[in-house]
């Protein structure tokens, strides 16, 4: 059988780009390593028009049952290993014996946060320790909190904070801040931030939720202890791209470039939505959206053929 | 008082910045003639992630409660004349006395559909008249539709009706189709389809939902009359952007447009998003994701001030 339309990925982009094909009857099918991907790991869900509050896995469940209401078959455990287009169809290869055979793709595979991987943050994840600050420097009003990473996203992160947070601390491994001295200035203004360069996060630590933090002063060789309420790890992240690279155009971060009017990739009849692309912001409702138009661009694409 | 950002429109796109711009703790107004837009005519949305089946009222209201947690206030009943640039400042104009500053805009005005405004069109809005087949089609399974407009979004709707309609009727006011030959023939081969041109749409009737449709035969003058449950209206759409044009870039249609990566339109300051801009696809849910990224643009053009 030659499918309309793969989607690869089951989260938020991969889902409502499956609501969208099916409500088109295009004969589809999502392929997930997991239904869900990053929200699954969030507690509330604060900024996601129409939901006060929700938490991830159940804003993720209440879009797959709209999925497979209209009968779209999501087949979750499979993991694409590569693409190829013979002619106008493609061949992609999974974990499994079985090749799946399409005339069009949605790639929505969306992207990892980069781990600090020390004791604790597992631990404390959303109990203090969180990735995203447009998401959770809301929840941070009036407490002590580390930004890990002196990049500019780090410095974004701090930023956001500014108008929350009682004191921050930036701890940067090299000896001097990474991001754009123009946002460093921004933020030395204000005195509830300390910089903290030469330095490697390496514990954090707490009862219920985070309490201390603590860290490797390089230049003296000496770990030192912060008290802190939250860690924003902001260290960078890696799009799950790796399959299809050298198949389609991506960028310096691994990011799938995309026409941000149509979703299409450079290879026509692939098309590619929400975190996985160089949409420039990063956000759930953002990647629904981009999944709403990737799955009508390709319909309008199977309609011209 | 300067605000950081005033928000121009209060439907799906509107109010998602809005969300976005209170969680930023920008000093935020959002302006419109009224909380809603085209979703409030929605009695039953089921292609917004997240929602099986909500009304479009009910959808707003929840967006609309969730700004207001945020404390960003929303005033209704005020209507937008003009907007002009002084410095890096802007002066908005508006129905009332009072001149609205702003260090930055968001337009999120929307469009409307063009009405064929004949006996019956109100009355039966939602109760079988519809006028976006992407959203309706499927809820037309085994019925006979007529659609009117024989232009590609006419054409459109006939080709997404295809899957389920019984009879689908294509009523054109010029003598021959005006739509793309290569959709005309798709849809020409599919012997549900019955082509009527040279004539005009003039009255709806029914009791309880559409059950007939009369159209004038403009080639004998006579009047005729189909049995339908349904009329897809698709003569076309104006964006709200009449109080922006001059200021701002607009295209032939006179949507606003925007760079589709951050929503900046033509002027240093101000975005815009959702349905007023040349947006590809117009749907509850990208619009809702515009939204978002027009806020955080705003955030980083702010930021960079």
């Amino acid at each position: 059988m030659i499918y309309d339309l793969v989607i690869i990925g089951g989260a938020t982009s991969g889902l409502t780009a499956g609501i969208y094909a099916a409500r088109k009857k295009l004969n589809a099918v999502i392929l997930t390593k997991e239904v869900g991907g990053q929200s699954l790991q969030t507690e509330n869900i604060e900024n996601f028009p129409g939901f006060e509050k929700i938490s991830g896995p159940e804003l993720i469940d209440k879009m797959k049952e709209q999925v497979q209401k209209y009968g779209l078959s999501i087949k979750p455990g499979v993991e694409v290993k590569s693409i190829s287009k013979t002619e106008d169809i493609f061949e992609i290869t999974v974990n499994m014996s079985e090749k799946i055979m399409a005339k069009s793709v949605i790639i929505a595979t969306g992207k990892k946060h980069k781990k600090l991987s020390i004791p604790g943050e597992k631990e404390f994840e959303n109990k203090g320790v969180v990735y995203c600050s447009t998401c959770d420097a809301p929840l941070f009003g009036g407490k002590d909190v580390v930004v890990a990473g002196s990049g500019n996203s780090g410095l974004s992160s701090a930023f956001d904070l500014l108008k929350y947070a009682n004191k921050i601390y930036i701890i940067g491994r090299a000896d001097k801040i990474k991001g754009d001295e123009f946002l460093q200035e921004k933020i030395r203004e204000n005195d509830k931030v300390i910089f903290i360069t030469s330095a490697e996060v390496k514990e954090i630590r707490g009862s219920k939720f985070v309490e201390e933090v603590i860290y490797l002063d390089k230049k003296t060789g000496k770990e030192k202890n912060l008290k802190a309420q939250g860690v924003f790890v902001n260290i960078g992240w890696s799009p799950s791209s790796a399959f299809a690279r050298g198949f389609l155009k991506t960028n310096e971060y691994e990011e799938i470039v995309i026409d941000q009017k149509t979703n299409e990739t450079s290879v026509k009849g692939v098309f590619a939505a929400g975190d996985v692309t160089d949409v420039k912001y990063k956000q759930c409702v953002i990647a629904a959206g981009e999944g709403a138009k990737a799955a009508l661009s390709a319909y309008d694409y199977l309609k011209n053929k």
